[in-house]
C-alpha cells in the first residue's frame, strides 16, 4: 500500500522530519512517499501563505494518484488545500489538523489545541467549525513560536509549548493535547510523558487512519462538494493544471 | 495486538456475524476476542434495552482488559455504555457509531444514516450532537426494521434500506450513507455498488480505527469524565462489580 | 397524589434527606414516596457509577409505576437513568438537574452549576446540550467534594461551595445558581441568603414541576425515543427486567 | 397564594376564556386575578402590535404586584414584553409560550408548535432561540388563523389546527404538540385525544409553574439583566410609567 | 436622499450629537432628519426602558416616512423597537448595534463590544443571538458607565471604555471593538489611534449602510415576520396608533 | 475613490458584466477598476478552481493596492481567496457572497441563496457558518446552470433559477433572495419584480458596502488572522509572489 504525503511547504528539514514520523508509524507494507511542491513558501504562517502552498501541493496529489498512491496526507496542521485535493482525488485525503482532531475525539471528551503562531488560530478555529468538532476543543492556544524554529535546537520552542500545555489542563480542563503543527510531530511523546496527558501528533494519527481507509475500500465522495473538476480552459502559468 | 469487540446484546448469530465482519478487516497478527453479555436483552431497540445491556458489557471489558485486549469496540450502533466503558477501561473504546460517523467525516461533506427503527433516531440524533458530529450528518432515517430481522433471510429489509439510501441521496443530498447497526455489517459493500456513493458499516470502521488508537500508543484519557472510578461499597446484585 | 422520588444510590442518609426536602415542598395531599435501589453503588460520581444504578431504579419506578405514582423524580443531578425511566413509565418523570436547570430558565437569563467533582462536570454539559439549555448555563463548576462529603457535618463542603458560587458572580456573570448534587439540597435557603441571588435546589423544583405534569394531565410521550420498550427475551440476571 | 395573568390583548372574551382556563388548573387557595391593558390592541399579530401591548401589560404588572400578586403570567404565546416585566417585577413572571415549551421538554423529546399567523413564526423561533430550545422543537407551523377567529364559532379554526398537528407527526416527528396562542386553551384536550399525543396549552402549563415557583420561593434574579429599572425622568405620555 | 435618524430617548444632547455624527460620514445630498420621541425615557438602560422607547419611536417612523424618508436608523445600541419599525415601514430599517456588527464581521474575523452597563450585555447578546453573529463577537464587555454619563465632560467614561478595549485586545484576542452606545459616537476615532486597532461606531456604520441599501434599491422584507401590520382596533392612549 | 473589483476567473465577458453592474450601483465619483486573472481558470465550479483562481487574485489585488484603490471586491460568489487577500490588503476587501449575506440581513428575517451547480452548495454553507449567518439563510439552493451558461442568450437558466426562487418562497419560508453568482448580476431587479420579493445581486451590495467602508475610515484588522504576511522566502513560480 502507498501512501503519499505531502508537506505543503517548500523546506526540506521539515519533508525529513514529517516523512521520518509517518514511516515510524505506517504498518510493515506500507510505503510513505513523503513530497513537497516545487513552487511556495517556505512556511505556511496564515492564509496568504496558504494560498501559495495550494497549486503545488495539488500538483503532487495529481503525481501521486497517478503513481497508484492509495491516499493522500496533507502535512500542514491548517489542512491547506484539503477541499480542493479531495475534488482531485479519487483516494481519501486526511489532513494532520483534522486527523488529529478525529484522533483525540476517540480518547477524550475535550481536547486544546497548541499551535505556532496566533495568527494560526483563526485558521484552525474554521476547521473546526466546519469538521463539526469546534464543541470538542476547549481552547486554541499559540505557543508564539515560527514554524521555522521548530527546526532550530535549542529555539526553546518545546518550553513554550509545554507551558500553554500546563494552561490547557489548569485553565480548560483539556483532557488531551492536539499539537498544531506538522513541525511538532518529534515532540509528542516527550510532552505526554511531561504532562500525564495523551499528546496527539496529528502526522502519525493521519498515517494510521489513512491506512484505515484504504483497507475499508473507502474513497472520496464524489457526489457532492467533492466532484470531479469539470474540463475547462486555464490559463497563463496554470494551463497544466486545467482538469 | 489483541482486540476485544462486544456485541451488547445477547443474540448469539448476530456476535457471529458481527465476528466475521471484524475479522474480514483486521490487519495480520490483530487477533478479535468477540464477546456477548451473559445477561440481558435479545436486541438493543431504545434507552430501556440500553440499560440492561451495560452491565454486561462492562463486564465483558473488564474481562478483556485484564485479559490484555489493547482497544475495545462497542458493536451495537447506539454505543451503547460508551461513556461508562472509557471510565474502566484504560485502552481505547470506541463505539460503532461514532467509527462510522468519523469514517464519514474523512470522505464526505456530508452524510446520512440509515439505522432500523424510528425509536433508535432520537438516541442517534443524540449521540451525534455530543460527538460534535451533528453539522456533518444530514438526516437520520430508519428503515422501520426490528434489528432481528437483520438476522433473518427474506425480510425485505435490504430493501427497505436500500429505498432510504435512494432517499438519502435524492432528499438530503447526502454524499455517504453509514448503516446504522451492526446487523447491517454484510450489506454495506452491495449498497455502495447499487447507489454509487459510499456506504460505511461501523463494525469495520470501528476496526480500522482502533487498531490505528493502539498504533498510535494513545490510551483513554483519565484527567475529567472518564477518570477510573473512585473505590466505594456496590450492593446487591452489583458488589461484585465495585470499582 | 402520589409522587415518586428514587435516590438512585444506595445511601440511605442521602434518601433520608432527599425525602424530607421532597416533602418539605410537596403540596398538601401529596404523598411522597422515596426509595432507592437494592442494588448499585453508594453514591454515583461518574458514567461507570451511573450503569449499575440505573437497573435498580428501573425496578423502582416500575414497582411505583405499579403503585399508582402519577410521577417519577430521579434524584440524582447527573438524571441517572432519565431516558430509559421514560421508556418504562407512562407518568411524567423528571431528573433533578433537568429540573434546576428549567427553574433557573424561569427567572434568570443566565445560571452556573456548582457541582461535586470535576469528573461530573462532562455529564452535566452533555445533559444541557440535551436538553438544550446549554446556552442558559454560563459554567458548571465543580467545588471538588465527594458526595458522601456532604452527608458529614464539618466536612468544608458548605465552604468550598459557597467559594464557587461567589466566583461564579464575578466571573460567569452568573444571575441564579444551580446546586449540582442532590445531597446539598439543605444548602439551598442558606446560600440563597448569603450570596443575595437566587440558589435552586434540583430536589425541591423537581417535585413542584412534578405535581404540575400531574394537575396538567400530561403523560410521557410515545411517539418516538420514549416508546414502550419492545417485548423481547432478556436473559441471565436481567431475565425478570423483559419488557 | 394570588396569582397575576395578564391577557395583553384588549379583546374582553378573549380575557375571559383566559381566565376560565388558569381556574380550572389553579390549585385550591390559589386566586387568579385576570387582567387586560386599558390601551393597545385588539390581538396581537407580529411585531407592531407587541410594541402597543406592553405598555399597558407593564402597567397590569406594576398594579398587580402592589396588589401582593406572587407570580405573573404574560398570556400571548409571542411572551411579550416578557424580558420588561422582569425588570418591573420581583415575582417571577412567566410567558405563557415559555412555559409550554418546558411543558413539552419534560415529557417529550421534540416537539412542534402550531400557531395563528405565518407572520408569528419568526417570532417563536426568536423566543425558541433566547430560551435555548430551539433544539428541542422540530417546526413552528401556522395553521393560517387570526386570533380572533379563534373566538368565533364555526370559523373552521379548530380543523385547520388539527391538520397542521397530523402533518407535525407525520412529517416532522414530533412527540408532542404546543399550541401557539392563548385563544386555543380550549382545544388542547380534545385535539391530544383525537391525535393521541399530548398537546399542550401554555395558559395551564404557565399557571402550574408560577404556583411552582411561589411555593418554591424563587424571584426573578436581579443581577443582571432583569436588574430593576434605573430611577430617570420619563416624559410625555409615558411620564408615570418612570421607574 | 432623506435619511431620518431617531435617538429613541428624549435626551436632546444625545440627539443633537448622534445628528452630528451622521451628518459627519452622510454623502453629499443625503439630508438627515434626527429626531428623538415626545414621549419615553431619558436614556435607555435595560428591557424596561425600551418598552416606553418604542411607542415614540414608531410614531417618528411613521412620520418621517410619510415624509419621504427612504430609511431609517434607530439609534440605541440595543436596536430598540427594530422589528417593529420594519413592519410598519417599507423602507430599510437599522439599527446602530446591527450595523456596527455587520461593519466589524466585514474588516475583521472576531470583535468585541464595549458598552455602558452590564445590565445591557444580556440585550446585545440576544440581538447577537437573533442576528446570527454571536460567532463573530469574542465578549460583550461593559464600561459600568451610564449612559448620561457619556453626555459629561470629565466624567471619566472615555478612560473606562479605554481600559475594557485594552482587555478586548489581551483577553478576547479581539481584532475590532464595536462601541456598544449612541453616546460613544465621538469617541471612536481617538480610541482606535490609541489603542492600534479599528474601532466601530455604529451611528456612522448605519448611516453609510442606509445609504447603501437605499442605493441598492431594496425594501424592507414584507412576506414574514415584518409584513405590514393587519387592520384592527387600537384602544385608549394607543387608538391613534392603529395601524 | 478608486475601487477595485477582480473577477476571480478568466472569462472576459463575465469581466464586462460585473464592471457594468459596479458601475451602475458607484457613487459620483467612484472610479471602478475591473481585473480578472492573467492566469487561472476559465469558471469557478468548485474547490479545484478556487485553488487556480486564487494567486491571480492576489496579485491583482497587489496591484490594485499599490495603485491606490480604497477597497476591492472579490466578484465571485464563493468568496475565493477572501481571507488571503485581507492578510495581504490594508484596505478593506469584500467577497461578494458576503455582501450579498449581509444586505439579505439588513431587511429580511430568512434568505434563501440560488446558485449555480449542486458542487457549490457546501462551499456557500460553509462561508455561511463561518460568517456566522447560517441561520439567517434558510437554504442554498441550486439551479444546476453552469457559470458559463450565464453568459449565452437562450440557455434558459433565467427560468430555472425562476423556478426556484418559487420553490424558496414556498417551502422555505424565503423572506428574501440572495443570487448566487457573478454572472446573474444582470438579473435581480427583472426577477424582483416577477416574484414579488427582494432579489440580491453580490455584486452591487459590494460596491456599495466597500464605498460606505472607505467613507468610515475604517481597514482591515491586522492584529490576528489578516495579519500581514511574514517575510520568508517563496520558490519556483510563486517566487515573485513572497510577502
Amino acid at each position: 500500500m502507498r501512501i503519499h504525503i505531502c508537506n505543503p511547504n517548500t523546506t526540506a528539514s521539515m519533508t525529513t522530519k514529517i516523512a521520518a514520523a509517518a514511516r515510524a508509524i505506517a504498518s510493515t507494507g506500507v510505503e510513505i512517499i513523503a513530497t513537497q511542491p516545487e513552487m511556495g513558501p517556505a512556511s505556511i504562517e496564515g492564509y496568504y501563505d496558504e494560498a501559495f502552498a495550494v497549486p503545488g501541493l495539488l500538483q503532487n496529489i495529481r503525481a501521486a494518484e497517478a503513481e497508484g498512491a492509495l491516499a493522500h496526507i496533507i502535512a500542514c496542521f491548517d489542512d491547506t488545500g484539503l477541499d480542493a485535493a479531495r475534488c482531485l482525488a479519487t483516494s481519501p485525503v486526511l489532513g494532520i489538523g483534522e486527523a488529529g482532531f478525529h484522533a483525540a475525539s476517540f480518547i477524550a471528551g475535550k481536547f486544546s489545541v497548541v499551535t505556532t503562531l496566533g495568527r494560526s488560530i483563526p485558521i484552525i478555529e474554521h476547521n473546526l467549525g466546519r469538521y463539526g468538532l469546534a464543541s470538542r476543543c476547549a481552547k486554541v492556544r499559540a505557543a508564539e513560536v515560527p514554524v521555522l524554529a521548530l527546526e532550530q535546537k535549542n529555539s526553546g520552542a518545546c518550553l513554550r509549548i509545554s507551558d500553554e500545555i500546563e494552561l490547557a489542563k489548569s485553565e480548560d480542563r483539556a483532557e488531551a493535547i492536539v499539537l498544531g503543527c506538522a513541525g511538532m510531530a518529534d515532540l509528542a511523546a516527550e510532552l505526554a510523558q511531561k504532562h500525564g496527558l495523551p499528546v496527539i501528533d496529528g502526522v502519525a494519527a493521519a498515517v494510521a487512519f489513512a491506512e484505515s481507509l484504504v483497507r475499508l475500500g473507502l474513497h472520496t465522495a464524489k457526489l457532492g462538494g467533492y466532484a470531479s473538476p469539470r474540463a475547462k480552459p486555464y490559463t497563463g502559468l496554470f494551463a497544466g493544471f486545467a482538469p
